[in-house]
């Protein structure tokens, strides 16, 4: 039996246990992850520093370094991040649905926890303090692997945290992988895995789609569209553009392209482009939009359907909202989508017609986050439709099962 | 671009006119498609002809021609059961639950349809009317493959229900697909397809695990438990079982195991013996039941993972509730299991403690079943976690967006 498959074992028996853990004890042994991280960060801080000088060897001047790079105050913002988790409502045990068939059965339908998650994810080493916090206060065991620069930061951390749940719950509910060949053996342990989660490179979780047999919960791109109807106002609009396109251009919930009504083109583009040029924004556009702005460079049929990670965006000028929608449900990639707009009509056509997991009216496609939505934490966002949907919390990392109380019931023919 | 390439863009395109569809017309069409079958019955069972001739040839005797053959009653039947799909209320729209957050975004999740079903499944032809009505109610378009043995019947079927619906619906909405190749094509076509349903053997539904890079939502085995606890009534665990074990063995619901506490297997195991023995019930079983039995056959570690398709049972005995659960999650498939026993904590221990989709206390395992539930229909029985698990009726066909409402918010850092 392969190394890991013994972990994923063990991880699936110390499920079971943490299954039937009540909240109290589960959060209490976040509360002591949390105080483990403190109290070893000197030992954590060694081995950090050994991951980056091994990576600035071959990598001396890599952005990636800083993603890779632990600190004091990162941790400390780690421990806070595990007694937010710790503090937040039991998501298991909730009675979802309940009703008495006609045969006098008593059906409840029940959150529960999912079982074994095998998370999958890049550089950034206190993401493994996260995803552990997570898992455990929904109930589940996770098997982690971070990235292979990170191996001896993720290493002592996961050490830390298992010797810390100690007494509380099973420490075999928190596992760390170490290899590419673990992770695609992994993703074949349908038998003990219930579920992976990737996170990273679109190319990455296209990889993990195409190879796993185990369910998977994909956190996808974000080509999204802000759309300006005929009645905008045109300073929201700005407001809005100018925050989803500048604040955070490379992260999966900025805006990508801003089509714009015919009636108030003229109008609204001149506008519009004076304020991203302040941001240094490089604009691409249909023929149209060029009539009227010809700095703007012309966009081909690939832009439509790029994400860019820059300051780059690409104006389009349609003619109505049906227009609006059709483009954003060819090109997009059903993340988030917004309408600014003053009337009732079009903004109900817009948000149940565009196919995305989340339409705004007059708001930002940024605020698409576990954080701004009340969920306390987020696993990632999810963009397609099986079992969750944008932003996903705990709640997300639970299923749910039937309990049925009978008093002798069979089945009829 | 390939044939199966524009059946799926097609369906796509009609999906987003039948999302937009409201219920009453969605449901008209489905009694369209109901009218449709009466009336051309006599087409549809000429084409069911040729289909069984052709099989006959190869497979004279087979027992799948009876599943193969359509006649009037089962067409009247397949009819039927749309105008009960057509009455049920209606998935969508619904406000799975809505809440202001601290900037005033007014954020509901609401329930809407997935998008392009791809459904594979085996010999029945009046499945492909079941599932175009299921998905058609749920605002879905569908991509069927059907059994290559019922070729001739499908493809008349999906004739008569595309040219029932027309004026009322976008008959694109309903597809069928003829080839192994084009399946192969389908599970990789992420682009347009949302979910594959898999139905049927144990082997097919792991070469869609493992072959489709869309999400799969799986019907799996049932290698179901029953736990005869110390203080259960004889009677009624007697009447359970056999409902369980004889009324169709070679359903998924059905029961393959039985679990006896220890305290009362002398007392209780001749009298279940006893009332097998009259359906000619083929039993084997671990040391302890065999000591109190010599006439039950040995069992081996394979049998505690089989799912027997036939009259035959195992039986072991147990120290304890907790031995039994953790025989279940050991060997089960997680589909549906029982506990037979008077007193709460027992029954409350085995219902949360047991990793299935379905748990009963004193009813029969049989029960798993959409109808019994009350969903008025079933697309098949999840014992996966992801989505939906245990039996899926429309709701489950449906996933969720968010629509925000906003008056000019944006991302604070």
């Amino acid at each position: 039996m392969s190394e890991l498959i013994e972990k994923a074992k063990a991880a699936r028996l110390a499920f079971y246990e943490l299954a039937r853990t009540p909240n109290p004890v589960r959060s209490e042994a976040i509360r002591a992850m949390a105080d483990g991280i403190l109290e070893r960060m000197g030992e954590i801080l060694d081995a950090n520093s050994k991951d980056v000088e091994e990576f600035k060897k071959v990598n001396p001047s890599s952005p990636l370094i800083d993603r890779l790079m632990l600190n004091e105050k990162r941790l400390r913002g780690a421990a806070e991040g595990l007694r937010r988790i710790a503090s937040l409502p039991d998501p298991i045990g909730e009675v979802v649905e309940g009703w008495r068939n006609e045969q006098g059965l008593e059906i409840r339908k029940v959150r529960v926890p999912i079982g074994v998650l095998g998370v999958v994810y890049e550089a950034r080493p206190n993401v493994t303090i996260d995803i552990a916090g997570l898992a455990v206060k929904s109930g589940n065991s996770c098997i982690l692997k971070g990235g292979s620069e990170a191996i001896n930061s993720n290493a002592k951390i996961v050490e830390v945290l298992r010797e810390s749940v100690r007494g509380l719950i099973p420490e075999d509910a928190i596992q760390l992988i170490k290899t590419k060949s673990d992770v695609e053996e992994l993703l074949r342990l349908d038998e003990y895995v219930d579920v992976i989660v990737p996170r990273g490179s679109a190319r990455f979780i296209k990889y993990v789609r195409e190879h796993s047999t185990v369910p998977v919960i994909e956190t996808g791109a974000g080509n999204n569209h802000i759309f300006v109807n005929w009645d905008a106002d045109f300073e929201m609009a700005n407001r809005i553009i100018v925050n989803a396109k500048v604040q955070r251009p490379a992260v999966c919930n900025a805006v990508r392209k801003v089509l714009i009504h015919e009636r108030i083109a003229k109008d609204y583009l001149p506008k519009l482009m004076a304020e991203l040029r302040k941001y240094g924004v490089r604009v691409k556009g249909d023929e149209k939009a060029r009539e009227i702005d010809p700095s703007i460079e012309p966009a081909d049929e690939q832009d439509w359907y790029e994400e860019y990670m820059d300051l780059t965006l690409a104006v389009k000028v349609v003619g109505s909202v049906e227009e609006a929608v059709d483009h954003i449900n060819k090109y997009g990639t059903r993340h988030s989508e917004a309408i600014i707009t003053r009337n009732l009509e079009d903004a109900e056509y817009f948000t149940w017609n565009v196919d995305s997991a989340c339409t705004y009216v007059n708001a930002s496609t940024r605020l698409t986050d576990g954080g701004v939505f009340g969920f306390g934490a987020e696993v990632g966002i999810s963009t397609q439709k099986l079992h969750a949907r944008g932003p996903m919390g705990i709640r997300e990392l639970t299923t749910t099962k039937y309990i049925i109380y009978g008093s002798g019931q069979v089945r009829e023919l």
